[in-house]
């Protein structure tokens, strides 16, 4: 439909509503975990590692979270092997000429400037390809197609992820001079899923890129239909060796600094596609806000240091989590906890816990039933930003579990905007991140080092 | 989150499941109608007027309404003024540097092909545009938001549309360089709507181009802290002369020939952005199973027509409708009738009828009651594809009023395509259509020339 509007009525409406209408108002939360997802998203947008967005948001980290009060606030900078985006299109140009909305992965290698034309090669799963004969693949371009669909813990993103981890690598090694995949993720929106992609070390890496599902939808349709395809493919993001990055930390002391410490952990880097609304301006704004509501009614016994973690999303061969171990693996720690699954709701908690902390975990257990919020059976991991000083110093974890329904929806797109941050949800979050800081925050016995298992 | 999936379990999720995932399995339908829109989206997708596409979606109509058993199929080409879309990109450079989605509008006119540079002057709404000063936006480019809201019947888009429609033409009055809104849409992704704006005759076209919710939300966020904003603005997209495009008709002919014919129309023509599922291969598609699925049980009385219209989206200065009304001028309709809303279901009917034809009306209305389909007192005025010989004969006019909640989602962006289509709406599309050609081409009376209001 373009212009089939009552032209009488519309133009009664456009008159009566130009003078009334009021502009967009979306929604709108206060407090200080919207501050901090408003003001980073606003005021900072992408920030992927390397970048000077992500030197931009270090800087707004430090200053934001000096006016929030913390102490010891500081920038520790790393260097790091990213990637770099470049410009990036594709068309199948066989048996129908169809545009695909297309977006290169983390770790692609450059296609030729001109694009590389070549026969694209149909797998419906990982598996086909895998089982595809070595060399088959010579001079053609691989697709994967796969199903993932929503599911509430995000364990989708296991399996169904590592077509975008693994399958660029296994179609190199049968020979394949690229590789498209099915975007990891959930939505129906022409907004592909970038994410890295892991080359084995005795593979060539080749250009590897994700389309968007309905782009998928329609290889998927045109391959059924039996014909030959050929695509036109160009990716020019390449790796970013020594790219500069850096974690934000900041302390909240303790009233006893001697006791080993609370670290809460996100990651301050965003994908380039979006402003990393969901992943992760608001774990930082969970983790920070939950540091200080914390506070409330009194100093904690511990000392809670924020870690905002750089390089966490091109982070393989080391990004802040492994910075932040190295530089800080001779403080002790007692605790480690990571916010990085988006603002939507917790519903769940999981630990990996020493038996002699067992009634510790009841204390926290306790603490978030009257939110609703039920255990898990599963061992707490933490997550990359905290993972390298947990294996450190075999620290106690303890997961908060969020509904990961809508979550890979977003999940490295260019929707992973503040508009899909419930302000509700966001602040669910601060309160049973603040109710569990408050109980181990201020416990005094001793917190022994935790095997990595469920209690 | 990047990779911070529990190591073990998604090893062994993924080693169960490769073995055994199938591929994604969309949504798929069956019958006529869905054959219609799963072909045009699959092996043609994108035709704007002009285009090869364009073209190729010629040829396969004329091909798929033979192989449907239509007589008399024909394509009838003519020449348009169309618009060509060019490479097109945009960022805030101040105060915070942010990269936009965007996309020109058609009839645009060029930036510098390395951009405009200049500050970024926001208005709330298209009345404070209005009363902007003449002169005032000299040099600059003028952003306008406004509040478009989802509604059933899609009568927003008559007084929010004029954002887009007399917009720019607004801005240039008062001297600015460019232009950009908000879409008008009612989603929240990153895929900015198209569609064309209409300069006046006394006003210099400029720039124009529409930004998606999300970087509208973020430009308004932006200009309530303050400081001034500027933007780097290329659109390189231009207007299109004498562009090569063409309608396709197609007879099922009635048992008496020399009794006026009924017209169905639809367009055949999409928006370059997505694959035109919804807009408009939906309403192709349910005119042409409805008119068949009509001669179930016998051939109707009157001749029906089918008109896949060309250059609807872009055809503001004579389209398929006008082409159309200009060939066929001279043969007698009855009624005419146009499917433009995408593929949601039919929830209301309005006619415009002479009063001696109130019978007929009731008789239509008595057919879609059963399906709780019910009449609204506006006049009923077909849409653009049919609207020319509507006024050219002053015909009867039926509309079968879609939902319209989702429509403006998906209208003019990328998203419109295949998997957005319910194939059980688009059935009962197929089946509302089908009740009331079978009422009204079997009609035996005289069908009078009727005034341009409700009945």
């Amino acid at each position: 439909m373009n212009l089939s509007v009552k032209p009488a009525v519309a133009a009664l409406l456009g008159s009566l509503l130009l003078s009334t209408a009021a502009a967009a108002t979306p929604v709108q939360g206060t407090g200080v975990a919207w501050g901090i997802v408003e003001g980073l998203t606003t005021e900072i947008g992408p920030r992927p590692a390397g970048s000077p967005a992500d030197h931009r948001a270090r800087d707004w980290g430090e200053a934001k979270l000096k006016a929030l009060g913390f102490s010891n606030v500081k920038v520790e900078e790393f260097k790091t092997l990213a990637w770099q985006r470049g410009p990036e299109s594709a068309k199948l140009t066989a048996p129908y000429e169809q545009p695909l909305a297309i977006t290169a992965l983390g770790f692609s290698v450059p296609t030729p400037k001109d694009g590389l034309k070549a026969p694209l090669v149909y797998f419906p799963t990982l598996a086909a390809l895998e089982a595809a004969p070595e060399g088959s693949l010579k001079g053609k371009v691989a697709f994967i197609d796969h199903a993932m669909r929503a599911t509430q813990d995000g364990s989708g993103y296991g399996p169904y992820g590592n077509v975008r981890r693994q399958g660029p690598s296994i179609a190199s090694s049968k020979g394949a001079a690229g590789v498209v995949i099915r975007s990891a993720g959930t939505d129906s929106h022409r907004n592909p899923h970038t994410g890295v992609t892991i080359f084995a070390k005795d593979v060539k890496p080749i250009p590897a890129g994700a389309v968007s599902n309905p782009d998928a939808d329609l290889i998927a349709r045109t391959a059924a239909r039996g014909q030959p395809l050929a695509i036109d493919l160009t990716l020019l993001g390449k790796p970013f060796p020594n790219a500069p990055s850096g974690n934000v930390i900041a302390d909240l002391p303790g009233r006893d600094p001697s006791l080993p410490i609370i670290l809460v952990g996100c990651h301050l880097d965003s994908w380039d596609l979006g402003t990393g609304a969901v992943d992760d301006a608001s774990g930082c704004a969970i983790v920070t806000a939950a540091a200080l509501a914390a506070q409330q009614g009194g100093q904690t016994l511990r000392t809670i240091r924020v870690l905002w973690s750089g390089n966490e999303e091109m982070g393989l061969s080391g990004g802040g989590g492994a910075a932040y171990a190295k530089m800080h693996g001779n403080e002790p720690h007692a605790i480690a906890m990571e916010s990085d699954f988006g603002a939507d709701r917790v519903w769940q908690v999981s630990f990996s816990v020493a038996p002699e902390n067992k009634p510790l975990a009841d204390k926290v257990k306790a603490a978030l039933w009257p939110m609703g919020i039920v255990p898990h059976a599963d061992a707490a991991n933490g997550g990359s930003d905290v993972e390298p000083i947990i294996a450190a110093q075999s620290l106690m974890v303890i997961d908060l579990g969020q509904d990961g329904t809508r979550y890979f929806d977003l999940h490295h797109t260019p929707d992973d905007t503040l508009d899909k941050v419930d302000p509700a949800a966001l602040q669910q979050n601060v309160d049973a991140w603040a109710a569990v800081l408050k109980v181990i925050a201020n416990e005094p016995g001793v917190i022994a080092k935790a095997p990595k298992k469920a209690e």
